[in-house]
């Protein structure tokens, strides 16, 4: 009996691990031929394209669903519920049902209906964006929140549909916690933003308008790629739109930035933004390799890993020395006079400005939140799509005390809608709030942040992360994550006073 | 009845382009893959990458081989026996059954074995040719020839080896027929090199020295691909080790290139050549996209394409009033002084050398014969790996008069051996004795070939290959295109005639 089961556990990990091999082999193609096509895959290759990565969603979706791998991840249930598995398979099982959960919930002819609904919104919002035309825009909003609510009750009818989809972003986030987050934030940064404003004062940035050519910019990236610690033979540096990373397998994690050659400070914070991201998808225990387990865990993780780079290393005081170093070596004609104080408050400027993806480090929390509330209204019926502009106007006054000029300013700006990703949004604060108080337990494990930035080696701060978010793939959610490196759960505090604290002293307030 | 038939017929067409679509997907997906190995992706993301193309391989051969696919290609025959099934249909019938035929032939675990084998015999080969170790890599050149010889008789087992091989990379071609166009080729270029030699006369190429950076390089290559016609946005340019060139799909074939600051007509030539690589695939009748016909139908016909961009435009005097205005345009300093008559003759500089991917156009053919000789006496047991070095030495000091110093800059320099690439040497030749006689045909429907490539136009001399060659896809082997191009079949005398008059003249012989 004591061998049958034995015998039966080892059949089962057998099995497993050959049903995730085939699934990490369609992601890391989808990967490759996404990446493919946001760098260098010429325009007219796209019709192409798109065939291939929908035969490979399909073949993902098909392996994963079907009868055989029901049965399996039954069957790694019962094994784990008697004891029989532990460890990192139980982990990978767990994981995987989930997986298997959320995408046997839609029925297939839904699925087909969405991706129709969601490729012609986006269509629509990229004209509709550049023409300024909510309209065009409006009844697909309104359609694809009706869609997504009924999407939700697949996933858990006992739920509310707002909560669900938060939850798929950042596990255990509920609209009440999140509210929560919200009026802490709020209450803090607001009053902050209106004082710089008041006062009038703000650094001195013209050494940002200097042009530097595509080819020393790229050098300089290399040069910061190397200073956030990551091994030139683990990443490669391509070029897109909008910058971004991928991790595509244990010693695979790239960067693809946009440089412009009059703004070289736009391409330092990307690089330094995107290693966070690579630096977390390489710092994934090895072991995962292959398994459901491998890669960043959550969105709000994942951009605290990045801005905890951008942010809490790259625009320290501290690490003004080496900034300034490698931007001195590089473009001596422009950053040989400058100091770095001056450079300290040129990076930390803060002004209330219309673009989310331009906003600095204080204000990004209060455009999340003008897209946040809207979200909650749509899902709650007290608002429909037409409504939209009106209250983006208003939230934008509210808190940022701008006005918007038109929607391709305003809530035409972002893609996310469009594609369906309603609840992504708050992920992105959370990841700065998560750092706050990952800074406060690192220190209090006795890392010296301040004299790695100064020292421009990062290793001790690498390790931390390394052992207390990178390793642990996506084996833990978000919570039980923070739990594990803080010795408490989420608390918004940190985050808060962290940010009176930097722009405090910053503006003199 | 006819009903029936009719119904049946319509449903063998929609299994078969189902099977296709299938196929093609798994092909798309491993050149995107390769490509990006070849192209961008970091060291260490090798092994992931390894196991993504294994599966993909795997797949494909499975999918292939299968007994459905089986019977329907067995239906499918039938049906065109019957007549049933005409046209395109019937090609891609004809053209699968092909693929299938030779892909099954090589029992599953043989062809596991043949992997391992030629995966170790490569590892061995790179690290032999920097250690001018032949010894070491031997062994498997006996092994692989073997392995080979066994392969070639599950193909064919009615034909003498090297013939089946020789078949697999260009249809039709024979031992028989390859040694009389050498005997031909050899008796008109070998006279002709040992002259150039005597006559001792070499052009200026010192213009050629001077150091073009990489970024004005890029410049020139963009430059190159829109004098050859290609549509910006049916291409991208990316950087590799060996250029080469892929088609992906109708709207899809992408050039990579290696750029040597101070060797600019390595990367002049490689992007012209690659061109017209990519023109090809490019060219292929939509109406084959996403089945068996899409893409070139062999090495020699391909060869034969961009070596027509390379050489017959791109080296003829017609072609360096374009040419030497895109290098005046961008390398003023370097070119201001540099009349038409001298780059025609520095780019036609004609002089023995050791290694056969930096030969030109007149001795290239001679390297071939080396590689063709020695592999002719493997295949009928003359002789062994261990008699190669020597071997190799006798005949380049025959064809082309000078010393091997060692087998780094000889019988090691090629990748193809350690591969298993055996019969696929001789497609490399054919390509260029096969645009001699496209030139005459072209000549003789009327495009007048030099004023298009004076006036840096080729719209027509790319109308006419897309007509008679790139149009028509996998859908007809070599020597039935080159009885359409050219109302006759192949035919070494154009390209000896080719050679003796323009090298002649240039050397004044």
């Amino acid at each position: 009996m004591g061998n049958k089961t034995k015998h039966s556990a080892k059949k089962l990990e057998k099995k497993l691990r050959k049903l995730e091999r085939e699934l990490w082999t369609y992601e890391y193609l989808t990967k490759i031929t996404q990446f493919d096509g946001a760098t260098i895959a010429p325009e007219n290759g796209a019709a192409a394209r798109g065939e291939a990565l929908a035969a490979l969603s399909s073949a993902h979706h098909t392996l994963l669903t079907r009868d055989a791998s029901r049965e399996l991840i039954h069957d790694l249930k019962k094994a784990a519920a008697k004891g029989r598995i532990s460890g990192q398979l139980a982990d990978e099982a767990r994981v995987l049902a989930r997986d298997q959960r959320e995408a046997s919930a839609i029925p297939t002819a839904e699925e087909e209906a969405w991706t129709r609904l969601t490729c012609e919104a986006d269509a629509v919002w990229h004209k509709a964006k550049l023409a300024n035309d909510w309209a065009s825009f409006e009844p697909y909003v309104d359609r694809i929140v009706e869609t997504l609510k009924r999407h939700a009750g697949y996933l858990d009818s006992s739920k509310d549909p707002y909560d669900v989809l938060l939850d798929q972003y950042e596990r255990g986030l509920t609209a009440k916690s999140f509210d929560a987050f919200c009026d802490q934030v709020r209450e803090t940064v607001v009053p902050i933003v209106h004082a710089i404003v008041e006062r009038g004062y703000q650094p001195n940035t013209s050494f940002f308008d200097a042009r530097v050519p595509a080819d020393l910019q790229k050098k300089i990236s290399f040069d910061l790629i190397e200073l956030m610690g990551i091994d030139r033979a683990d990443t490669t540096l391509a070029f897109t739109e909008h910058p971004f990373s991928e991790g595509f397998s244990a010693g695979d994690a790239r960067i693809a930035t946009h440089i412009y050659e009059d703004n070289l400070i736009s391409n330092v914070y990307s690089i330094i933004h995107e290693a966070g991201h690579a630096a977390y998808e390489l710092g994934v225990d090895p072991a995962y390799s292959y398994t459901c387990l491998a890669g960043g865990t959550s969105m709000g993780i994942h951009e605290s890993q990045s801005r905890f780079f951008e942010n809490i290393v790259g625009r320290s005081r501290a690490f003004m020395g080496p900034l300034l170093g490698v931007l001195r070596r590089r473009v001596p004609a422009v950053f040989g006079s400058v100091s770095e104080d001056e450079l300290y408050r040129a990076v930390n400027i803060a002004q209330p400005s219309l673009i989310r993806t331009e906003a600095d480090e204080l204000t990004y929390p209060l455009h999340i939140m003008i897209r946040y509330e809207i979200e909650r209204l749509l899902f709650s019926g007290e608002a429909t799509a037409r409504d939209v502009p009106g209250l983006w106007a208003d939230l934008t006054r509210r808190y940022l005390g701008i006005e918007v000029p038109d929607d391709t300013h305003g809530c035409l700006q972002d893609t996310h809608w469009s594609g369906g990703d309603f609840g992504y949004f708050p992920s992105y604060a959370l990841g700065s709030a998560y750092d706050a108080q990952f800074l406060i337990a690192m220190v209090g494990d006795g890392i010296d942040v301040g004299a790695a930035c100064a020292a421009g080696d990062l290793a001790p701060i690498r390790s931390w992360l390394e052992q207390k978010i990178w390793r642990w793939g996506r084996s833990k959610d978000a919570p039980e994550l923070i739990e594990l490196a803080c010795g408490q759960p989420f608390d918004a505090t940190p985050y808060c006073e962290y940010l009176a604290k930097k722009f405090g002293a910053l503006y003199a307030l």
